[in-house]
């Protein structure tokens, strides 16, 4: 077999064999096939496309490149949720607890990573004495007795997916529907999951800018998992301005805890009893999506999804007194206002911009080698749609400096007012439960 | 600049600027731009295509990137011809002398290269003395003083098309017909070419085996020549068989000698009268094609072509007594009939086969390192649309050795012969005089 020849095949429009994907992904992986090799043909892939077959192929070709997570020992259908993105995005925080307060096992392994805010981990770390610093066996014991728990990314998951992103991120294809789709997949697969929930985001702080383009991530996704044996189901969701309210580590603490009490905001709320019910339903711990949503709203209000936030959050090290005081994380020492320079409905909140901002203030890393401040951030008083008198604060900035000008300067340039009245925009914007 | 940006945006088939050709084709050349980038923009070109400023800009780059040859000392319209390749293409042989007799300067380089036969070069070493390792104003002034002259390979022309096409052979890009017209056309240039006469080969034995795309590889380098300046004419010629009737260096200059005096075989013949008034007219030594033509024929005629071939071969050190008595030249040891096996006529001759047939008995180079017999080869006594009784000689094999069965095995293989009548190919399929 020779790489020449799956290139030239795949150029022309034909579909590649299990065997040829598993030369390719091996070859590229152990360095016999070089680079310039492989992106041709991730270009041709970009162009020619590939069929649910040989997407569900490359999926667990990647997933066999490298370690994958064992668990077993953990009872019950582990349930994972993957979103693709956004600013805001404090989703993890609450399905965790909330879906395991109906016995879905919930065994998270996170990350870091860079971006606007922290990773789920380290919003976590605003809780003081929170730690992911548990071994394996510690974690599987805490899932099957609490039913989740969260762990620092382990292994040499998906060595190939890691190789060949980094390639695509440098020859522009990155942005083709079966190679993103596969490398999703293959980090979620080999991390042990039985089911996965997938939050597609679409709009101007997504990914995927057009909703077309996120419903056809969403199928691609959806057709691999169930074709490698995996439950998946995906919800697209909207990303033209911010998730919820918060958009920074402590803050979206807070906002998660407020959203378990059933407190949240209605868009956060929303995603997540939507997202929640898909997990519930593929973890077979309810029928149907609407017996699912019932359930979790009942744990909202009588408490259990908040104590099973305070239950995680103890057994990891966490001070679990937060969730009912959460003066507990430190606060930034300044909150300075947004106001509005003038009255009408808020018509745009450009999320990727918001986002940058909170980075400027601190609550993102840059680079691998950016200290976070936790306290910093954002926070939202009003959202597209939103009537504002002139004076009024749009947002409250949370800031651990006292000149903001720069900051505030970019949130000026980023928020829109209009005269006319403006809707909402719509949250769910379509469901994917099979292809 | 980046390199990323100009990949993405001939990924969405947009036009690349002058500049970011440069850069490109400037930076991959130095190394500042790795493989992997030029292979994704290759294979995104290979899909998008590239209008004709594009090609023109690309074609003149890579000229830039290396030496070019200056050849303004030389008085007249200098016309290059170059074939796309093709199974015993002898044109270049007879064009030369054909040409220079009506005072066109042909001031040829030429290689030895690999394939069925040897190059130009190595053709013309068949005759007894003659040699190219003359110098630069040794060459300048025997095409001034006799109209032709052939050198070997000099300089570093066009680095940039070398390094690419190397690339683009392992990536499955070869085959993109902006990236051939430029390829083929900055080679010509940089050679000093003041106009040039293409002459592109279609069918089985050739790179282009169908007509479409053998249009399309022509209408491109014409467009190409006429935009940077070089008048530029195109003939798509058949090689589903092969042409002439010699394959093999001795033999090939044989059959030049016939065809100068006017006894060449017909295919062989019309085509290089066609090529040749192209030329003609091209260094304005006749002002239509018809002209031209007649000229030509009447330098067969009269000797005049003959005489000057002779002139060539003497000026650099060849035995020119070879125009009358050709045995000057080494013959082969062997002289064995391929006999039909069954009378019918000839339907199909495969080109390429028999090249390789040719090249089996020492009369092309495998590898850089082979060794050339230049007495070798095989002579066609028939071609397609010929009748041939059962027993009567196919070809005449030249060897020097006794034992050539796996020769004659795949002789047989690639020659059909059929009991109803079969017309012989379309010649001359098109000609390309301006897009």
């Amino acid at each position: 077999m020779r790489m020449y020849d799956i290139i030239a095949k795949k150029r022309d429009g034909q579909a590649l064999t299990s065997e040829e994907i598993t030369f390719f992904i091996e070859g590229y992986t152990n360095g016999d096939i070089p680079d310039y090799q492989a992106s041709a043909l991730c270009m041709a892939i970009f162009f020619q496309d590939m069929n649910d077959e040989e997407r569900a192929n490359m999926t667990m070709e990647m997933v066999k490149s490298g370690d994958t997570i064992d668990l077993s020992a953990i009872e019950g259908i582990k349930v994972d949720k993957h979103s693709t993105g956004g600013v805001g995005d404090t989703t993890t925080l609450i399905l965790g607890p909330l879906v395991a307060s109906l016995d879905v096992p919930v065994a998270k392994m996170s990350g870091r990573g860079l971006g606007h805010t922290g990773g789920t981990i380290d919003k976590l770390e605003a809780v003081p004495g929170f730690h992911v610093e548990i071994d394996k066996s510690e974690f599987i014991e805490l899932v099957n007795k609490n039913k989740v728990s969260v762990i620092g990314q382990t292994g040499n998951l998906t060595p190939a997916d890691k190789k060949l992103y980094g390639l695509r991120d440098v020859t522009a294809t990155v942005n083709s529907i079966p190679l993103i789709a596969s490398s999703i997949m293959s980090k979620k697969i080999a991390a042990g999951a039985d089911a996965i929930v997938l939050d597609v985001k679409t709009g101007a702080g997504a990914f995927m800018k057009s909703l077309e383009d996120s419903k056809a991530l969403a199928e691609a996704m959806v057709a691999i998992g169930n074709h490698v044996g995996r439950n998946t189901m995906a919800v697209i969701s909207d990303m033209s301005q911010p998730l919820g309210r918060a958009i920074g580590n402590a803050l979206e603490v807070n906002e998660a805890i407020e959203t378990l009490k059933g407190n949240g905001p209605d868009d956060l709320t929303e995603l997540c009893l939507t997202l929640g019910s898909q997990m519930v339903v593929l973890a077979g711990k309810a029928a149907t999506l609407d017996e699912a949503r019932e359930k979790l709203q009942e744990n909202m209000e009588n408490g259990k999804a908040l104590e099973k936030f305070a239950t995680f959050l103890k057994s990891q090290g966490g001070d679990e007194r937060v969730v009912k005081d959460p003066s507990v994380m430190k606060e930034a020492s300044y909150k300075i206002e947004l106001e509005a320079k003038e009255a009408g409905f808020v018509e745009e909140i450009v999320a990727d911009e918001l986002g940058t901002a909170a980075m400027m203030l601190g609550a993102g890393r840059a680079t691998k080698e950016s200290e976070i401040d936790l306290a910093v951030g954002l926070y939202l008083n009003k959202k597209v749609g939103d009537y504002v008198e002139a004076g009024e604060s749009l947002l409250t900035i949370h800031a651990n400096q006292e000149d903001v000008e720069d900051v505030k300067q970019k949130l000026y340039e980023n928020i829109t007012i209009s005269k006319n009245k403006v809707e909402a925009p719509t949250l769910i914007h379509d469901m994917v439960t099979e292809k």
